[in-house]
């Protein structure tokens, strides 16, 4: 564990919690929502706009970022929060789920996993020496174990993959040499209680520096998402942060603050936005209906960020007529920014002892919107 | 002429001059170039990006707002100001450009233009009384007359042309009726000397807020350009502003304002860096050249735009690489900013009555970097 990081509870309400955790690169205040930058840039939106609209933790990807434009460079420049300019927390996932999510051609063995560029279809091996090797180049704040994240009703595949990833988290945990940088191990087994019983349970006992729930939203139900989240968190250490990996609609945020979880990432606030999806409160709303052409209000009316403050939905929705940039870069601003007053609300509910209260009406009203 | 804009003379130095056009919605510092906002939109930047960078005035293209979302609605959403967010300076031109150069199908007869939308073929016409409400309706603060641009070199063509220009303009003095905006004369006759003459002497005498030159940077060359300028520009009040339509490139600037303009606008600098390129005052730059991939040296380290404060040419080279929106936000921002700083350094040149030896020097240097 590096003495560099520290998780600092203020609140507790149920299993719900707020706090700080303290990195070198400053203070993330949890719950959080990291906004994802795949490719050393939060799609279409600037650092200083992610700044502006109170971001604190930004995600990267080992995957992209080790295939183009590689770690060395990356190093080279001074590291990945000199090369993006985000001089805030930063998180790089191992690889692992990249690979065996988005690479078509893998091969996977006990030593690793070989697979083909989607860029150029070149041939590549991560294993879990690599992927620390990668990640400590890149220099993140928090750094993952690679792990394997197997299909999650698949019992016999969950029991060789966690196998795997439990094997190769010790051989990260060896691996990683950087003080000024947490590894967080995760907790896999799919659908299966006793597998993620036992994942959490070891994971929970070696010395990671926070611990990660991987596995979940990747096809399972919201059921048995919540069951697994009912399952693992309990046996998580309360002094280490909990972190709910690749999860971020609303509602999964606020089920899972309602769990226990910290910290959250998720593309689809960015996503969404360049598909003319706007998130609200509410639930989504279609920027490109032709109902919005002449509304001189606001994508949400409740919302204070820069898009909001500035610009009627007849404006945004123009944009997207037109195919301008512009379109992706406001609705991204505007998503993003409700995911992290979403976070902000939840965090202050915790702390004045009113989230079970929160939580229920927020999720009484969510796609339930009473007006339009 | 309206009582609520005046150009106000501060220092000459030869033909040369800075001022400061008193407008509506704030002054703007001559001599001044202006980003072109298409479609409402200068593109990939937001308005408060260019705020940031300096920017006074903006352009808009009434073809395409006339097309797209139509003018009525820009209208009932309070304006273009109001509409884009820009509170500072706007000037729309008259759509007369747009369907002579990009309407594929168009007729033109005695009172306007028939033409073919180039978003879904439905037809359309323009005609001066047209075009003076539709600028009317958006509401920038200079709003041009509706003129012909002629193929430079066709005599028949020009002579003809300039009779509908000079007609149309007379119509376009009648139509407007808002007080609160400044419609500006056109000088058309293509590279003919005498018709320009004709024009610019027709127009002079008109009561115009203000005096352009079109017809320019439409496949000239530089000494015809240069000699149009040196023709018309003496003929022109020097108690009202001069616009050099369309034209934007680093040379063209300093040779413009040498020449006694005091406004510019050009799409370059934004189309430039959706292609890559980045524009110093020393001349153009690759972007994607595999030179940068390791520089960690900002675009130009004599800029103090966003852009060259805090990134990399290996990091911008890598959004590129990697298809990234922000490349062509970044790229854009110091371009503009490049763009606004060459003729801030040109109007302090001008009234510190060294513009001669900064042109001599700045047109000696461009396209000859000593240093990569």
């Amino acid at each position: 564990m590096s003495e560099h990081f520290s998780y600092e509870l203020i609140a507790r309400d149920g299993p719900a919690r707020a706090g700080v955790y303290h990195t070198p690169h400053g203070d993330i205040p949890t719950p959080i929502f990291a906004p994802v930058g795949t490719q050393a840039t939060v799609k279409s939106i600037t650092p200083a706009q992610l700044h502006e609209m109170g971001a604190s933790l930004v995600l990267s990807n080992t995957y992209h970022l080790y295939l183009r434009p590689g770690a060395e460079l990356v190093a080279e420049m001074g590291g990945l929060h000199k090369f993006m300019q985000w001089p805030n927390p930063m998180l790089t996932d191992s690889g692992g789920f990249q690979v065996f999510s988005l690479a078509g051609i893998r091969k996977i063995d006990a030593d690793g996993a070989t697979f083909k560029s989607h860029i150029d279809g070149s041939m590549h091996r991560l294993t879990p020496e690599k992927s620390i090797d990668i990640q400590q180049k890149l220099g993140a704040d928090i750094i993952m174990v690679f792990d394997e994240c197997a299909p999650p009703r698949d019992r016999a595949y969950n029991e060789q993959a966690l196998e795997r990833t439990t094997a190769w988290a010790r051989r990260c945990l060896e691996a990683k040499t950087r003080a000024d940088q947490a590894l967080f191990g995760i907790v896999q087994g799919g659908i299966f209680d006793d597998l993620r019983k036992k994942s959490a349970e070891w994971t929970a006992s070696q010395p990671f520096d926070g611990l990660a729930i991987g596995g979940l939203s990747v096809g399972e139900s919201k059921e048995e998402m919540h069951a697994v989240l009912d399952t693992v968190v309990p046996l998580l250490p309360p002094e280490k942060p909990r972190y709910l990996m690749g999860v971020g609609s609303p509602e999964d945020l606020v089920n899972g603050i309602a769990r226990g979880i910290d910290i959250f990432d998720c593309v689809l606030p960015t996503r969404l936005a360049r598909h003319q999806s706007a998130m609200t409160l509410r639930g989504r709303v279609n920027m490109l209906n032709a109902i919005h052409s002449r509304d001189p209000r606001p994508i949400d009316d409740t919302c204070e960020c820069y898009t909001c403050t500035n610009f009627s939905r007849a404006y945004i929705r123009h944009l997207i007529s037109a195919r301008e940039m512009l379109a992706s870069t406001l609705i991204s601003i505007h998503n993003i920014s409700t995911l992290l007053r979403l976070v902000r609300l939840c965090r202050e509910a915790i702390i004045e002892q009113r989230f079970e209260v929160f939580a229920h009406d927020f999720l009484s009203q969510y796609n339930h919107p009473k007006q339009k």
